[in-house]
């Protein structure tokens, strides 16, 4: 896998077509997801503006400053054979940007665009609305090439060698935080660039299924809620979530697991290309509802990945947009038992025309450790 | 230090004043580090909304997706004795925060604040002007008490810490991305909560200021930029660049890198309070300029840290801002000559009554390993 295979350079073709077909002038793409997206330039976001332009009738051009520039053009995106317009310290690139724009009367600004970036953008361009580049955006980003799954493989086997380590690392008398910090450990040297989350939830701590880690020490019985992943050096994200016993579990919590278990299993069944986000989310949420557990399954079913952790389609009740082949997203359900314990299990899926290809293998039965 | 400490509950009175003062109407807080400051919650930044609003003249409240409710309880949010909105996965949290607030002119939103939410929030409220939060915290957030300069020395004696370790991870033969990942190890390990970057630039890549790393194999006889930092569980940032030598450095490289070292230390000395930002600047440039390098020193002299790697002050021609006690800023000169190598030598300090107290420590000696 190279960067011309996840990030072709006829990516940028795509963009501008569907950039016009929007009706938005040009997209105004900050650090971040978008443009890597678009560009295959991992740039950091700071304060200084770096921003890809990208009119839907003229050529792209790239602000820079003139300090990033050698990263910029070091870069993938050097291959776009678009023009690096670097500026100097005490030059204001938003102005410069606005200038070579010209009268413009909607522009797509990254999502993630800072507020720092944006109002700036609006004070150079006061005539422009600006809407979310994602809007232009979304439709190519869930429909993943075959070189992006391979990636989104590739992260998911580095992150299950990662959940293969987790029982060595899980004893009662540790801390989360101790069990945390050696899993943000394995994530790095599992090959991935970043550690994006290490969510450990003891006992508990399980029940609220955002939890992070804590001081808390870990006891004998407990169920331990393990949700965990970073980025690739691609740019494509692992999300995996396992959970564990230390020891015996409690009889109500293996009485819940396994119903888990089967929710988990049958929203994957579900997926084909067609079906609805919705009714995927409803084919676990049935299962778990059935059981008497629904009022603990407190969260949607799932999320887009990709170039970012968390993106579109999300799995969730009211989401009515049929799924395809390449879109890529988590099915993770939960039951949460406040004041007790709780239980995730987390895989990645791409929708194929066969259904669902699950890109985590470890084990979903109960681990005791 | 505790969280009481550094994030004291008085603040959000001071912020609520100073918002008041500046005419605007309320604050929307989402996750980063406007937040943090304001509340002391290291909230995820994530695609459903969390938002501390902070109206001028009403009570303060925070809205939570419900999944993080347990998070934001448990968070020194908690301490301030707001009311915890929270809203489920089919609600529109940002209508609910609009109704909540009613009609106001004017709004300042974090400037982290990503455009999937503050253009969200133009949406919801279409006659309400949109200005930076910032410009009404930045001159609380620059002026840094005693236990937040007590925090960033704790983070620049971690990053200490972790310098006095490179010697040990360079040598010929390695690429300047395996020396990163020992040296991201060693980040974490000496108590930071976050690696935030580990520039390692050898040879002629130490002539890219903003260089990262790569697989270059680092020779003998060259010098290598090492320019680390990373966030301390405090939320306070460390930041500290020293250069090093693998084997005996060039003849050329010798005579820069001490006119560099002179330069760095004019302009800690010239730290006091009422001294503009620009002149310490100009402290370090003058001397660059003078022994004949000043086209090669290509970047401002520094930046303002706090919960922030980059934030205000910026150490810069045309910022005029005189210092006062409590301002906490990078002064980082670097020499780079393109194609051959560079050199940066940055700490952080602080501005006291009797000028510059230096955050780190190790030596600014030219080091060969």
């Amino acid at each position: 896998m190279t960067s011309s295979d996840l990030y072709p350079v006829s990516r940028l073709a795509a963009v501008r077509e569907a950039t016009a077909k929007a009706g938005v002038d040009a997209l105004l793409l900050t650090p971040g997801p978008d443009l890597r997206y678009v560009s295959g330039y991992d740039a950091k976001p700071l304060e200084r503006l770096t921003c890809l332009v990208v009119p839907a009738a003229a050529d792209p051009y790239m602000m820079v400053p003139r300090l990033e520039l050698p990263a910029a053009q070091a870069s993938p995106a050097s291959r776009l054979g678009l023009e690096f317009v670097a500026w100097d310290e005490t030059d204001d690139p938003y102005r410069i940007a606005a200038d070579r724009l010209g009268p413009v009367g909607k522009v797509g600004v990254a999502d993630r665009m800072w507020a720092m970036a944006s109002l700036r953008f609006r004070d150079v361009l006061p005539d422009t609305e600006q809407v979310l580049a994602g809007s232009v955006l979304r439709e190519l980003r869930m429909r993943k090439s075959p070189a992006e799954v391979a990636a989104l493989r590739e992260a998911g086997e580095a992150i299950d060698a990662v959940h293969r380590q987790v029982p060595g690392f899980l004893r009662a008398g540790r801390t989360e935080r101790e069990v945390a910090r050696d899993i943000a450990e394995a994530i790095l040297a599992t090959g991935h660039a970043t550690v994006d989350f290490t969510i450990v939830a003891s006992g508990p701590n399980g029940a609220s299924p955002h939890h992070d880690v804590s001081d808390r020490v870990i006891q004998a019985g407990e169920p331990v809620v393990v949700d965990i992943g970073g980025q690739m050096p691609s740019g494509y994200c692992s999300d995996s979530t396992r959970t564990y016993c230390v020891g015996e579990p409690p009889a109500d919590f293996a009485a819940y697991y396994e119903v888990l278990r089967r929710a988990q299993d049958a929203a994957c069944a579900a997926v084909r290309p067609g079906v609805s986000c919705e009714s995927i989310d409803a084919a676990a949420r049935d299962i778990i509802a059935e059981a008497g557990y629904g009022d603990h399954f407190i969260h949607r079913t799932g999320h887009g990945i990709g170039v970012e952790g968390h993106e579109d389609p999300y799995i969730v009740a009211g989401n009515g947009e049929p799924l395809e082949p390449g879109f890529a997203f988590s099915i993770e359900p939960g039951i949460y038992l406040q004041g007790s314990h709780g239980a995730r299990i987390e895989d990645i899926v791409v929708c194929t025309e066969s259904g669902a290809d699950r890109l985590n293998a470890t084990t979903r039965e109960l681990v005791v450790v």
